[in-house]
């Protein structure tokens, strides 16, 4: 028996089951070299507990609509793994692996997802394991490194550009206009809160504040000031990653700063309101853009099912500890190679927007838009049944 | 000469200049009796200003492209009307009229729209001026008395259905899930919230907290720690419009309720952290579910050009001082005769869910199914360019 089991482990994002779907429909290709294919429940979680389910008691019609299917479908865990290989928790990973006989790991997450591939890459080589494990990239942050971009970044990219394109056609149109604020995902990177600057210029966001440049909340209200006077009503994009505590502190604005609930648009909201006395609307872009199917990329769609087969031929191949990667080769037409990089190289590393693509806050260099151009191309047709995407729903038989 | 203007007003919805489109595309139709097609910019501000722009002068590819672009085109104002109709204000007005020689208006927007529909209307004909007023329906709130329902509202449904359709098997897949709260729009009415509950079973909404319906925050706290006891996680729709003061009174939370900053949502996810100990999400929908046009329903934009279209025409009949309205003749299959109901009486009034609609906080009944189901239905391509919807630009030549 020579049994694979799949992982889906961090934040989902409108593509995570994609990648599943292509790895699992490449797996059904080899019944020669692969028996079971089985997926872990909540991410590492279900190695630890013995909880994996067996996919190919799994309807074929469900399967397909994971294409289409936001959410991890395996379910997810942000866990932690120990640093040290001898935890007792090791144990009833290798029971697992033991147990169910299993020959290749699949594990499709961000950094630290491919933190927990290089550590049970490491455990089955140290303990003299015959076991192969493999990375899958995703992030919407995109802040992966070793990698021309992450899955699931386009499609919220995607979602976020299309999204501000219609709020700067609403916001434009009051007499008397507003300072909106966008708050948008990306932890450290600020790659999702500028991909905005590839809309044309009658909806292009006035004001760019990202985790890359310090963030400075005099100059932003002093850019705030200077944009409404000018147009009237202000679009600001501003990452959830900047130094909003700063801000805070350099405000002096006491009894202030709920970030967990109202976030840092709602912050700087309150701090435009106080100090410039103009109207304002915070918009919090929140689960919606990893999660809404609506403007799934097409270029991301495909990749995505490309580099779930690429995982598994790769681990066919005897290829252990290294994540699927992308290179592009060519810019115009758009290319990109799949290639494998070392996980532990993308651990422990963080890709930010690089110092030369940052114009200042009201633009990024043209090298940021042609970088991000290729990867929203393309829409794709979600499954309806009146009116309503179908979202594909596993039975979830468990393996015994 | 005679001339028509139409106005857009309140605030604007994802297809909202669809029903424009249909109403300049029939007045397009009949030459004889419409010479200028204006657009009064800004609401009313654009008569009270004499501030016209030429329809005719636009590009007839930005025309088209009406039908996908969020935001009121012409501008939009939530100026109410005084109610002496021999205020000097009127008096701009009039000018204007007879300036522009103007002899169609057409009103665009929800309640408060068309009270200033009936003002102007009441201020022509008490000025005994040959002048038709024509009201066209607009308002995602679905909250228009007289009509079937709202143009605008289905398309807003749709999104919102099919984004926490996204946000549940977003939420299902975390081991420790938390209790996620969705504020939606809809001022006194909770037709948007509400409509989460088509979805099937396994992503549908647990709780829903429409301004129908006292708000009780102990309730509230109960039905909540009850869901997430069962499973696990909690998924909450909330509409701006319940009594969220009250409930913050009741709760006895000092130093809280930024409602302009954070909103219920924000609110009621402090209140869950403190009193249940509970992990929490607040997502408010905001402006996103008015403006984007990633979910326009068939059935609303089809509507929303037969809508302008009849329009026109009733005010080439001489028709004045109505609203077009919608009576539903038929539910399976789903049909809808246009009619023409009095201003006056939509403007005073207020559409809400029936108490017959609701079960109770878990569940609407069938025949509110029923009602909103055909609305949804039916999915538009999008024009785009790289991946991005593509906005209508217009030049906007002033009438001189």
């Amino acid at each position: 028996m020579k049994n694979m089991v799949y992982i889906q482990s961090g934040g989902p994002t409108s593509v995570i089951n994609t990648s599943f779907y292509g790895a699992l429909k490449e797996a059904m290709r080899h019944p020669d070299k692969i028996d079971g294919i089985y997926g872990s429940l909540n991410g590492i979680e279900g190695m630890i507990d013995d909880k994996l389910i067996d996919i190919r008691k799994e309807d074929p019609e469900q399967i397909e609509l994971l294409l289409q299917t936001p959410g991890s479908i395996l379910g997810t865990t942000r866990r932690k793994l120990p640093k040290d290989i001898n935890d007792p928790l090791y144990e009833k990973v290798l029971n697992t692996i033991k147990k169910r006989e299993i020959k290749y790991i699949f594990i499709n997450g961000g950094n630290d997802s491919m933190d927990t591939c290089s550590k049970i890459s490491t455990l089955c080589r140290e303990k003299g394991l015959d076991v192969i494990v493999v990375g899958v990239p995703k992030t919407i942050d995109n802040d992966l490194a070793c990698t021309d971009h992450s899955l699931g970044f386009p499609s919220a990219a995607k979602f976020i550009i299309n999204t501000i394109n219609a709020l700067s056609m609403d916001a434009c149109c009051f007499k008397v206009g507003k300072v909106h604020i966008c708050e948008i995902m990306g932890r450290n990177a600020g790659w999702l809160t500028a991909c905005a600057d590839l809309l044309p210029e009658e909806t292009r966001p006035h004001l760019f504040y990202i985790p890359e440049v310090p963030f400075d909340v005099e100059k932003f209200l002093v850019d705030v000031e200077r944009v409404y006077k000018e147009k009237g009503y202000v679009m600001v994009c501003i990452s959830e990653g900047i130094d909003f505590e700063r801000a805070n502190k350099n405000s002096r604005v006491d009894g202030f700063g709920h970030r967990q609930l109202g976030g840092a648009a709602a912050g700087l909201c309150e701090i435009v309101e106080r100090r410039l006395d103009l109207p304002t609307r915070g918009v919090e872009f929140s689960l919606t853009q990893r999660a809404c199917p609506l403007a799934i990329s097409k270029v991301d769609r495909e990749e995505a099912i490309k580099t779930g087969e690429i995982a598994v031929q790769a681990a066919l191949r005897g290829e252990t500890g290294k994540m699927v990667i992308f290179k592009r080769v060519s810019q115009n037409p758009y290319k990109i190679e799949y290639e494998l990089a070392d996980v532990s190289l993308v651990a422990n590393a963080e890709s930010k927007i690089k110092p030369e693509m940052i114009v200042d806050a009201t633009r990024m260099s043209d090298s940021f838009r042609e970088y991000i151009a290729p990867l929203i191309e393309g829409e794709v047709q979600l499954v309806t049944k009146h009116g309503i995407a179908t979202m594909a729903n596993f039975k979830k038989v468990m393996v015994r």
